[in-house]
């Protein structure tokens, strides 16, 4: 893409109603503008990083075993009512009434509806486990939203809900989606740690936060750094790896500020293993039993012949709410760098020759090579001053730079990591270099 | 895919409710499931096919220039009754108070909310001409929604929005979404015949509606065969080129039923090439000036200095009706087949044996096969009988299968394109013949 081509309207100044850094960075960086109180329009730049996450998670969620549908925003207040939920949601739920009168509603969630989905179209124990997922957006009519797309009211959420004949399956399940969130974080480059967790009003007996460690953040955490070492690496979701691994999470401590305990971390954690950071939570996960199956009469067939209820859990990961988190866990305060997995153009072009001049010549030659080897750069082809151009890309965060200079040789580019030196490199090396950087992982 | 895993609840009958055979199709296919009045939950099947067309949709705006971003679904109801719409939209429009008792609405179009982001984010001629798009979940508040996915009441479209200096330059604009309209259409095997058309509502001066051709539809059209005739590979989007495309489709007449004049259609197309048939409408472009940019006060600084306003058009094509129109298009009553572009899966392995037989075993090993070659096949692994699995691949409409019988040589594998012979090939042939199949694009 070229810049003078994209829409990338960049802001100078902190915006005041910005009051943490990721939704300064959001709103300079130009990824996203508010439409209405909690409400945001997701701008080309921020779009393909929101993308770039939903890919992720949903790679990981298909290699799980989870299987994509999409249910609507819009849900019957019935299937709620018959849940019981109607009432207990409040006023964070977004009620709405039909030109008919009929009671409708904006989902906060879904367990009501796939319930409803499975009971009218599984009947037997053969067709079990199943776990189904949606990416959709979610409204929660928040009394104060703030901090940008991280406290919203209009949010996309990726949730799952496993269906399974017994709580021993239904546990296995749950430790499959333990596993996949783990994956999914590590792909995005954050050190997420799963914490024991209330279950709140989704229910249930088994619950784990899955919290990112950032400098900044909502909220405290304490935990014993040996959970940093967990290695997840090339291990399969079969159900001995699922449960060693959850096992080997349970064994170390870690908590939020509201479930901390000094003496227990104290006499669990090792001096010199504690850590005490700040964290966000990104994803959620419940196993609750027969909760929505048996209040919305969902039956499966057994093998035996009974009628019985699936066992269900759910799990959540907030998507729109990970770019956030990610400014929260990447961003120093002078530059940002998104991770390679997510970043929205692979490689910058940063051109500080005037128009027909030889750096503009080169800049417009190696974009034309990059773009034929499949690359997706973005070429700064604008008249602005080279300290303006450099403290955008500042702000936006493309990882490489390739900076080309009005004084450089002909076949000599400068290649840099953001936050690295920079090296002098010919166009062949530089696309060794991105292969080498973008299909490492392939 | 393992079908055995896979979440396809197939009906056996036609369910009563559905009245056209997309309706029918959508729903004993496992594609949809109403959740509520004119409200479908999209189950895998039916997901992916939509995800599919998305993909297309978006490749081609790209081409044509346009910039993805993505707006949110619900609205304030202020910049409504800016525009003057807010009374206008009548009821129809889904509208909602907050908790604090805020008018919101479900955006049923955005022309509003984009003039709105424009407004605050552009101001110089230089960023211009500027398209933007988005594919986002609408509602529109239906008296009577009918038909499945195909007048439905929450439905998924792409809407883009073109802003320009002048007339001339918006025209161009108009121009290449005209063409890129086309493209789009062609790839999904549709004839798609562009029609002049009112503008209702979104009100302007310049609009076609894009009419597929179908043997059953929501509308007649009548028009010149000579349409048909018109060639658009390998044309870019110059000026030069899509002022000649959109000419030669205005040479000849056509027009739905409403607009239709017996003799005109017969003094202005000779008797041979006259063609009546029916039609669904799947896109709609509008130029409409500076309807919008001078109701919400957006200002351009133009080359001389001064502030005028942007000329605006908007193009729309209905992403969630495009799989029931392609099904009225394409399924014949005996079975579906869908066009190779957007198909849910590339190739159906059907397994006519038992566990653990030949038949079985081989089976796995070209699902195997075709999965390391980077294909998406459905395994129908179940132990259904070999004349439901035909029945249910009928429903399914995978283009391409193979079918293993009992009786087969070790590597003879039936090969089977929908609706012709079957011809007997070995594991390799099968893999050539499907590179060539879903690679002669690329």
């Amino acid at each position: 893409m070229r810049l003078s081509n994209y829409f990338l309207p960049i802001l100078k100044e902190n915006p005041s109603e910005a009051k943490i850094k990721s939704h300064q960075l959001m709103l300079r960086s130009g990824m996203i503008r508010q439409s209405s109180s909690g409400i945001y329009s997701w701008l080309p730049l921020g779009f393909k990083v929101l993308k770039n996450i939903e890919k992720i998670v949903r790679e990981e969620q298909n290699k799980a075993g989870a299987i994509e549908l999409l249910m609507p925003t819009i849900q019957s207040a019935d299937i709620w009512k018959e849940s019981g939920r109607y009432d207990d949601y409040g006023k964070e739920m977004l009620r709405i009434k039909d030109r008919q009168d009929r009671d409708l509603l904006y989902g906060p969630t879904n367990e009501e509806l796939i319930t409803q989905i499975f009971k009218d179209n599984v009947r037997s124990y053969k067709n079990l486990p199943l776990i189904l997922y949606h990416i959709q957006w979610k409204f929660r009519d928040e009394i104060r939203p703030r901090f940008g797309v991280m406290r919203c009211r209009e949010f996309l959420m990726k949730d799952t809900y496993s269906f399974d004949i017994s709580k021993q399956d239904a546990v296995n399940s749950y430790k499959k989606m333990f596993l996949s969130y783990l994956k999914t974080f590590e792909k995005l480059e954050l050190k997420a740690i799963p914490m024991q967790a209330s279950t709140g009003p989704i229910g249930g007996d088994l619950s784990h936060e899955f919290i990112i460690l950032t400098d900044t953040g909502e909220s405290e955490v304490f935990l014993d750094k040996n959970l940093l070492k967990i290695d997840i690496k090339n291990i399969g979701y079969s159900e001995k790896n699922t449960s060693e691994i959850i096992e080997k999470y349970s064994k170390f401590y870690s908590a939020t500020d509201e479930k901390y305990n000094k003496t227990e971390f104290d006499n669990l954690v090792k001096k010199e293993n504690q850590l005490h950071t700040k964290g966000i939570e990104v994803g959620h996960i419940f196993y609750f039993g027969d909760k929505y199956s048996k209040s919305l009469k969902a039956l499966i067939n057994s093998k035996e012949g009974k009628n019985i209820n699936p066992q269900m859990g759910s799990y959540g990961i907030g998507i729109s709410r990970l770019p956030a988190a990610i400014i929260e866990a990447k961003y120093n305060n002078q530059f940002m760098k998104w991770p390679k997995s997510i970043t929205p153009f692979q490689v910058a072009i940063i051109n500080l020759g005037k128009n027909g001049d030889d750096a503009d010549k080169k800049s417009n030659e190696i974009y034309q090579i990059l773009k034929i080897n499949h690359f997706d750069p973005l070429l700064d082809d604008t008249s602005e001053s080279p300290s303006s151009k450099f403290k955008n890309f500042d702000l936006i965060g493309i990882p490489y730079q390739i900076i080309i200079g009005t004084k450089m040789n002909k076949d000599e580019y400068e290649f840099k990591e953001l936050g690295k030196d920079k090296v002098i490199l010919s166009k062949d090396e530089i696309v060794n270099r991105l292969k080498e950087i973008y299909n490492s992982d392939k």
